[in-house]
């Protein structure tokens, strides 16, 4: 099915950008799961509009309502316990302006699943702001991946992600052998999600410049998972990197995915590659570097898991673009209005945080049972 | 399941490099589909080793046998039709040499799935020529993937590959917005297949150089789909890219995966990136480029679909290696003997093409049916 | 997953008996499809509490909201138009008694699930009103089942039920060859969902007689469904027979199901059993029986297709039960108080037809294709 | 799919009566189960034809070969152990005589699919002794469940079946809250499925007149697990009972199922039919019935579960019967020759028991976990 991932659990989202509520369903979370609800609050921040100079001002009344599934915890505030059965949260949408969506239905926006959706749904489907192909469904895809990302810190698994690259400018990698917690969650507690403040500037410099332009900018996040046991995943079709590429690609403008060295792997020699083991003090076995990306076959080596995202430059741009009008059947200039951001990116690491905490769980509840 | 793909059919997988045989049965081949055997046997040969200098000799008896599902036709010779029955193939592992695996359960080869599997399997799992994790797995997925191609064929859609880099040396890339059947059926026919014979040489010549250091080396393989309608695949999780996505990574030693653009997106401005529309003479609209690799909100918009491969070097090779003795509790170094290819690159062309066209023949049937 | 059925389409059932809302995801209804709601509402009074003398007075604001995945049709009232996008229906949970949970949480009730979900989910379980287990999830049921159920109607294809026995007292079956589309609707119409007026009223005087013995019954639906196209179905686990049996069991308190003669087949002789063909004037082939139910094979082979269930007694009986005290470790008489249906089965009928609706039209898209 | 069952293992089964061989596939089974192939063989011969005088003939070469997931034990003959890759054995068709299956093309038997897989596959369908149809493809079935009941048996669920009813003949159920191993596995071990020799005289009586008759009879198998954990299987649409129901409707002429009580529960009491629940003197509960057949809102109560399918009579009769000739356009009588079981139901006892391991196995690996 188009809008559910998950093997074990099943989150299943639901929604379009101005139909009267987004949100999403979460099958499968075992019963007895609290839920700090401030925290998964503050999650869901990060991803909010309006968080700094180059997102949107659309405020979105990002808080969700819980409908089932979860029960307070009596000697708790904020917190909420899972019972067992499917959690459901919604979204409303509040800022439903409504606006004059003829344009929209007549000429596709180059970049966005206009033509598409309207090939596909035969002219049924809902053009405004996109309708179900919105940014805006990744604040459910936030709201059940910050709520999972809870359960695997109990576990002592921790997913981070950073901005690797905009446009020309990037900064460094995470050290793929050496990566620690503090690094890896470094990002997360910044208004702009990159570790390095001077490489921060520089990237916001390429955002702004492209915005002054009427224009957008793409980029890279790198997400780092610690803590995971090895084991993990399968061969074949059902191996950790199967797993983790099926969902990743749901994330709006991801066009790319590498895994450890990725790309840069059909530059190097077998004996660069190879990630050669040696046996610790305490008789544990370990490799002295990280190049596979902490996959092997499939399956987690015990290694950090590290992946690359490549996200394309937000397809909305205030630059007049060349188009057709569908009903006319002639060629038209579109100018597209509104504000958007000029680079969806710094946006996008918490959803690839989210999304990656929803594959590791699944995976790890195929080790663990599903209660 | 780990060793199943396909949501309306399903192609499961099995065996292992040293069991008795490998094969796959594929579930939901609708009745009457005529197969040419001959043209099926050539696809796969176009897989097996021993094809040019840079691959192993093993001989492989590669010839299926059909267990189930196919039926002579009696009209022509060498053709069998589908009846509807799950098709069932086995490829006998004739050149079992029993060996002596006991160095390979207790030192684990860097870059491979031992120690993966040593810790998932709890040291259950066969060891003998990689096992399960063997690149032989991919003879079946190439009787599956060569006996769809067919099918697809005879609705228009055809399904291609080259390398596009061996190390430091690449060809162009396929002309997105132009591509033509000739220039995408043109490296399969091909012994080393690269479209440009001068950039082979050069890519050959990388090959031979990594074999005579006793070493590997990587490379990228970019595939091309032609002749897809518009409106295959779906919104979010179920888009065109997240089930070739979880299906290219079953393929061993891939490691990176983008469509159109891909990484290059990031350097990118919304301006370059999107794809303005143009009204053609007969009232049909076409982009004018082809930057999203003919997908756009995980639907296809009848661009040719195009994306690549990064395939990491070959993990098995001559030169000494730091590992670990897990029975003795000691490093080790490990040297491994044989032969083995020193790029799988050449030979891992065809089963691009057939992973890619079991995905493309499901995406297909979400539209026609499963009969 | 639990609350989830279908395969082509993917009807999310969530929320609980007491929890804020409960409601229903429907993935993957084609775009296009017209919904006329008053008809909806009207299918889901059927099986709203308080309609006749037998079912309990709770007020249920069974009024769903959409949420997401219909627009209104502009040019007609009460019509609205699915989008392609999941469809998300909310009914509010607006008769919450505060109540006291306490003894539910340690007395587990005789014929409920109680004890199960105490022991599947460690106490977490939201036991108030039976929590995920509760009779009031059939209602989004009822949104989905009815919502395809006009889809369904305009191919031509109509599902009804009718209680076939209420404890001693029966009707006829239907005619399981010549069942006409009247015959099919009539009990749909009525207060009390079966066919002849006399025998409803003896089942009926049975219900009163086990209500006023602070007792309950349990009873037989017969359902049958006209139109459906022969072919539809697959051998093995994928028939008509597996896919209608793996739904149904999801109506609480179906305890047997048989299709045809169903458990009658084991008194006959294969000379009954068989259903004969003959060849129609026009040149179509007909059974001239039907003890087959219509599926052969797992395959519809156009005839009716006809399928009972048992229903069982209501579990919640004013009546004295033996049950223990899970906390104090004793045993423990139970007296369940408030008004309980004594009987379920005429609330079941639409339910069933609901659940048959949303398994039919799945199927349907095995053969439609799922657009 | 449909030939494939199972969630966390995936039972896939190929082939059809007379192609080169049938078989099946296991996927998910973890790596160190180790299995007694001479009692798996014993296993599968309870199903063998020609065991007693009521079966047919035909001489199966049932020795299954075993091409891929399981390694022999050195240590002990006749023992091997599952390697976590996927397990295919393959059964050969050894007694293929060519025979002429024109009129099977043309003149469907009635009770057969022959007519809905003419409709469902064009005429492609294999036709010869039933195609995918045929009884025989339980050979693999029997496989892989008497595989799988050697896992549970280590973890001391047991399961057992016997032949509850043959035309008007009966004999007496398990006692449903007090079935002991002894019982359950009674059966089992006879020519002749059921557990009262008397009563097998009678039973088997029957089908002698049956034959004498050249006509075939139905019956009624009785199954139950003991030793099942309470707490298995979910709410809704994926409980134990649908599990089971969507699984063993598969069998091939299975028409009814129901769990404890079933059809019976239509007449009876609330305050008869609900199980009281009473504290052991070790403070554990237990029901004092089990009306309920072990599942309470889906999940087990660790109660013996229990149900009961309704066997339809043998398609297949000598006695001459009315179809048409699809070819010529007219009806025609068609008297069916060769040998035929003129009672499916003594082979299908472990059939049944087969399936039933499948999905009880399969349940389980949702709470231990698929490793």
């Amino acid at each position: 099915m188009s809008s559910m991932i998950g093997d074990n659990i099943k989150v299943s989202v639901f929604g379009q950008s101005h139909s009267a509520g987004i949100g999403a369903v979460i099958d499968g979370i075992p019963a007895g799961e609290h839920i700090d609800m401030e925290k998964l609050g503050a999650f869901m921040q990060r991803r909010a509009p309006g968080r700094n100079a180059y997102s949107t001002k659309r405020r979105e009344g990002d808080v969700p309502e819980i409908l089932s599934g979860l029960l307070p915890d009596e000697t708790k505030e904020s917190v909420m316990i899972s019972c067992g059965a499917p959690i459901c949260a919604v979204i409303r949408n509040t800022d439903q302006r409504s606006g004059d969506y003829d344009e929209l239905k007549r000429i596709p926006r180059p970049g966005h699943a206009d033509l598409t959706a309207e090939i596909k749904y035969h002219g049924f489907q809902d053009v405004r702001g996109g309708g179900h192909f919105s940014g805006r469904l990744t604040a459910p895809l936030c709201f059940a991946g910050g709520l999972v990302r809870q359960i695997l810190e109990r576990r002592g698994i921790y997913i981070g992600a950073h901005i690797e690259r905009i446009g020309p400018e990037t900064e460094n990698r995470y050290d793929p052998a050496g990566l620690t917690k503090e690094d890896l969650l470094l990002a997360g507690k910044k208004d702009f999600p990159a570790n390095d403040p001077l490489r921060a500037e520089a990237m916001m410099a390429v955002i702004e410049e492209a915005r002054m332009d009427q224009d957008s900018v793409g980029g890279i996040i790198e997400c780092g998972v610690l803590g995971l046991p090895a084991g993990l995943g399968n061969p074949m079709f059902d191996g950790a990197e199967n797993r983790i590429a099926e969902a990743v690609f749901g994330i709006p403008a991801v066009k790319g995915l590498e895994f450890g060295e990725g790309f840069g792997a059909a530059f190097m020699r077998g004996s660069q590659h190879n990630d050669p083991y040696r046996m610790g003090e305490d008789g544990s076995i370990h490799a002295v570097s990280n190049h596979a990306g902490g996959i092997l076959g499939g399956i987690t080596n015990g290694m950090p898991l590290i992946f690359r995202l490549a996200v394309k430059p937000t397809a909305s741009i205030l630059k007049a673009q060349d188009s057709v009008d569908m009903k006319a059947g002639e060629n038209r200039e579109l100018c597209i209005k509104g504000r958007h951001d000029p680079c969806i990116v710094p946006r996008a690491v918490p959803v690839v945080e989210a999304v990656t905490a929803i594959c590791i769980y699944d995976m790890l509840l195929d080790i663990e049972g599903r209660g």
